[in-house]
């Protein structure tokens, strides 16, 4: 099971027809109480459905808080039950399954849903973007929440961050990467925009679902991976089946995950509660990140002495090269419809005046103190 | 009022006679109804004091953010009621007022409280210490909010972090600094231990209010001040009495404000209060840099294009002097007792793999960014 669980929450792109098949049972109307009394009194329960698998660290566990703290809060008015990818629902129909009514939330990535609308990206994963710490500044204090809800309405959704990964690695390489060159014909499993940029400088961006990346590195099958960070990345013993861990990661250097609320769902709860879950996921978003940032500190350290992992920095020249085609990219999925439009500037116009900011304070901060 | 306000506020380490007579009333007990009714039915009116002026940007309207979240997902059951500095009690007897029940919570920075213990320190700032993405996953994920309880449990209180205002500026300057010869005799409203560094080194911190700093600067009865970021600073006019702004904020690389509970009113919460306190300090804490990163990128802007601030950076050779000097000052507060002792070697520990981790995450993808 475990297997087919990765397998099913993590393929982004590749939703295989064995998937088709996981949805799980429907259960029945989720609000228990009758009419007659008053919201205040009503119990709630709900379904949360995931794109990972029960409890998988960190993504999966993110959830799990949430539900714990909205039932603890809300002394039992309001229960969610978290459900992993393929216990309800496959993992890549979360976003339909929250949208019609089938569970009331769920916990995802945004970028998931580029065949909705390519400017679902852009809440997920920026290639040369704003990292952990600016998209949740952008989102909650720079204009996008307001184009998310914007957006999502029209997909009867309510949306709000669910944690952040910090900024990933650039991925596991059986390859040396020294110029622009090296890309050409590389076999990588890169999801997103960042696979469209990789494809652009002749690489061969492919889906390999995260169950299968130990053994597609092994066989030759794929040259590379990303995935996450130290942390997820051990657990998947990639370091067993790679000669270089390259650094940094362009390509998503501040994931944000979402929960995804049914707007009629949304809409019937009483304000206490609706206030109990906008904190709930404000507190987990911030979880996610602290969690991440420990766990990651921790491998990084087994990965290098325990496993002697060499990590190798990207060369300048080809970063730049990436940066260029990652704007451009960027660029047309902003032209490919006015909302899409819209958030970009909003996003763009926000990374412009941080990372101005940034320099001066939290880059130049980290170079001062190696000093 | 005003000039009062933020002197009582921000003038760390200088409690001036004027404010010993600021104490607000002493209002009747907090818990409105009777025993005979269980918790879950009682209806809870708490104090919050804090050091800062009612709503001052950042720091004030944090706790209020608080107390609106609070009030709303308990649907009323537990009201939290902000004091501004000066309102009830003084900026600096906020931990006093909250140890003795005056009132029930508290919102500071725990560096205030030095004269308490050393250690206290350790929670706010640490000069080429941790950021604040670091400082959150030390806290939560690191150990270190185990050791902020057993040291706070001592004087009857329980903390959160309760926001941070990310890495600060290194002030404003009428001397050019060149070398560290140049801090020799520089007069500098820098608390804390930063302070303690710059003495060291033959320079005079001075303590000054934040509401006198703009004339001090003018008049050259201070060479140099630091203060917060952009955003507040900018609200302060300094850059009309100062030539140079320095970066980056080495002595307060990511400070921690704090949200204190006195212990008793803590234990008298049922469980579903207190998870709702516990989740809106998270989310507090979030908010708070959420807000100072908009706004200080924003605020960034107009200082150098409206205003022509020059910018500069301390050169690395000053930088590495003050980091020297700052590891000796921290290994003195550790060395003072056994707690100090205990609490710097988890933040130590801590800080070296968040190091080693960052440089090849958020540092390198910083540096990758300006490609």
């Amino acid at each position: 099971m475990k297997r087919r669980q990765i397998l099913t929450a993590l393929g982004v792109g590749v939703l295989s027809a064995a998937l088709a098949g996981c949805g799980g049972s429907n259960e029945e109307s989720t609000v228990t109480s009758t009419d007659s009394i008053t919201p205040k009194q009503k119990t709630y329960n709900w379904k949360l459905v995931t794109s990972w698998p029960k409890n998988f660290p960190g993504l999966g566990t993110a959830p799990e808080r949430f539900a714990d703290m909205v039932t603890e809060m809300s002394g039992g008015r309001l229960n969610v039950k978290v459900y992993g990818a393929g216990e309800l629902v496959p993992a890549l129909e979360v976003f339909d399954a929250v949208q019609n009514g089938t569970a009331e939330m769920g916990h995802s990535g945004a970028y998931y849903w580029k065949g909705k609308n390519p400017a679902t990206q852009f809440f997920t994963a920026v290639p040369f973007g704003l990292n952990a710490q600016e998209m949740s500044s952008w989102l909650h204090n720079g204009g996008g929440m307001e184009l998310w809800d914007e957006l999502y309405a029209q997909f009867n959704l309510k949306p709000f961050a669910g944690g952040s990964t910090g900024v990933q690695m650039a991925g596991w390489f059986n390859r040396k990467i020294e110029s622009l060159e090296d890309l050409k014909g590389l076999k990588m499993r890169i999801p997103g925009l960042g696979g469209e940029v990789l494809k652009r400088l002749g690489g061969s961006p492919v889906n390999v679902p995260g169950g299968e990346l130990f053994t597609a590195l092994q066989t030759g099958s794929i040259d590379a991976t990303e995935w996450v960070g130290p942390y997820n990345d051990m657990a998947f013993g990639l370091y067993k089946a790679a000669k270089y861990y390259y650094y940094p990661g362009w390509h998503e250097p501040g994931s944000t995950l979402e929960f995804t609320v049914n707007l009629e769902a949304w809409n019937a709860l009483p304000d206490d509660l609706k206030a109990i879950v906008e904190a709930a996921t404000k507190a987990t978003h911030l979880s996610m990140l602290d969690e991440y940032t420990a766990r990651n500190n921790a491998a990084l350290q087994q990965l290098k002495n325990d496993h002697g992992v060499e990590v190798l920095k990207l060369p300048d020249d080809v970063l730049a090269g990436l940066h260029k085609v990652a704007d451009t990219v960027a660029a047309e999925v902003a032209a490919s419809n006015p909302s899409a439009g819209k958030i970009y500037a909003s996003f763009k116009k926000f990374a412009e005046q941080a990372q101005e900011y940034h320099q001066i304070s939290e880059m130049a901060y980290y170079d001062a103190r190696q000093l």
